[in-house]
């Protein structure tokens, strides 16, 4: 019988706020590049006065993937906290037009935070530094979770970065907790090497108990499993984890599973905004690996809806990822 | 002695929420093609709720002139309202980040209205439909107007859609009378064939007392001169106004002024969005001609601005238009 949901995903709801910046800029305001930082919302405003003119558009890494599923036809919920203002109502809107059943209760007009933002300061060679107002999207609470959602979902999909937070570790084990009560399993995504430095031993124990799936760049990888070797990193994690996927930017991806393992390479691409490569990867594997297709083809896929969102300005899909993945001679 | 500001601009002050439709959602909705439809804030939601993922960046007709004015490194400064939200917030901080002077007052966050939007509709073939919601905007009065900044302004810039609202008649009259005491000009732009239907009367006294300088359309020159013929309309409005800048989409544009009458031809370019072409032709026409340059030049300039803006979504340039005049050998 299949469930209501296949994916839910669960993370930082947040605007991206684009802007073109070059290396200097990032110098002289204290920027580290390629990374994400979080800001509190005097520097937000800060660094806003900075910045030239932007654009802005929804993002947020687990809704960039749920995006990117419901794209590409998936049964999606997503999780995530919004206030009640124009940009809460931007990032509601952009998923439900997408598809995505999204019900999180906002947080009241008089909240003393907004909707989170990421300041995204994208330089020539298409690198990306996030400097991330969470706001209300810090506050999400075990209440926000909803078990008979989490009971009838195939898959839940938790973000890393959203292990931030008073009541998030306790939001995530509701969740989880739900999840395999109804027979569902468990992906995360590590997110980001600093996001594991500040949550080391809560992964930890997520990975040894609960995940079924997990995502992570080579940095992360290495970052999680305390080495400099990317096969020992690989061996730890699969040892733990029923099925590793690791990206590797230019170099595609690895998928681990058991005796298994094997090699998926990017579509050379031309990299405009590498915003969401990796949140669109998982979001394309996910798809793949919900409608029965192989491993390879899930990787595939992911490399190829990879390829499509870091070729123009945004986080989430502008064209049509099937008419990709039949360009590539998938059968879907 | 030059002035502090070579350029003010007024107008309505918009953020554009931007999305894909293919022509059965426009005919499915009510929404007529290629033109700018005020609806109320209701019609706004309803709207905004039927169409898909949307990417917010700022806009408004004489807003995008200014910006590119302001580009090309001309002193600028913009009049239009926007509310104490964060799309005001947003508004601001791009024409601010431009470099452009922007200091009127804010609605207060208690106003009823909002900041104003246009959802852009853009079709497969690149044609924008507009559909305005002016929320505080609309609310321009003549004591927004500072009449110290238009004493001191070489050329005001006013648009035409910012003939609807209660006060704006008056408001404009106001700037129109400091500008003229200080010595500078005025240039107007029609707007749209719709808005001079609504404000023929206030146009054409406009035209006759105190315009310097026309941009228009074909279609809004046809329609605010009675006549099918655009020679009849080049002529009756050259009779009223010094220099008149007729553009005609991928015709490039007609310029005439008394005695000399000449043809731009516009650069070829595959149109992505043309939200903004005559906007950003008015912005480097404009900045021509402040910077002395001949009128066939200004024209060029023009058309390569336009020819910029429709390559990308969004109204305003996104790469560097003076290093596009050199391009073409223009001497920047």
């Amino acid at each position: 019988m299949s469930k209501r949901y296949q994916l839910v995903g669960i993370g930082n709801a947040m605007v991206d706020v684009l802007a073109h910046a070059d290396d200097a800029f990032l110098a002289d305001n204290g920027v580290e590049k390629g990374i994400m930082q979080l800001i509190d919302r005097e520097r937000g405003v800060e660094l806003y006065g900075k910045v030239g003119p932007a654009t802005e558009i929804s993002g947020g890494s687990a809704a960039n993937t749920i995006a990117g599923f419901a794209h590409l036809g998936g049964r999606a919920a997503y999780v995530g906290k919004v206030k009640d203002d124009q940009l809460g109502a931007i990032f509601a809107h952009d998923l439900r037009a997408q598809g995505v059943t999204y019900e999180v209760p906002l947080a009241p007009a008089g909240h003393k935070q907004e909707t989170g933002r990421c300041i995204v300061l994208v330089t020539p060679d298409g690198e990306r530094s996030m400097n991330t107002y969470l706001g209300v999207t810090e506050h999400l609470a075990p209440s926000d979770i909803d078990e008979a959602m989490m009971e009838n979902a195939e898959w839940i999909f938790l973000e890393g970065y959203r292990f931030d937070g008073p009541e998030s570790h306790e939001a995530f084990a509701k969740a989880i907790a739900a999840v395999k009560r109804g027979g569902g399993r468990v992906a995360l995504t590590l997110s980001d090497p600093f996001c594991i430095e500040r949550h080391r031993d809560a992964f930890a124990a997520m990975l040894k108990a609960d995940v079924d799936l997990l995502f992570a760049n080579q940095s992360e990888l290495l970052s999680m499993y305390d080495t400099d070797d990317l096969d020992t990193a690989l061996a730890a994690a699969s040892a733990e984890v029923e099925t590793v996927v690791c990206t590797a930017h230019e170099h595609g991806a690895h998928v681990v599973r058991g005796p298994m393992r094997f090699h998926c390479p990017a579509v050379p691409t031309k990299v405009v905004d590498a915003t969401g490569a990796g949140d669109l990867f998982a979001g394309a594997f996910l798809w793949g690996l919900v409608e029965d297709f192989d491993l390879e083809t899930c990787g595939m896929m992911g490399n190829i809806a990879a390829s499509e969102v870091i070729s123009h300005i945004g986080a989430r899909p502008e064209t049509d990822l099937k008419a990709r993945f039949r360009d590539f001679g998938l059968k879907v």
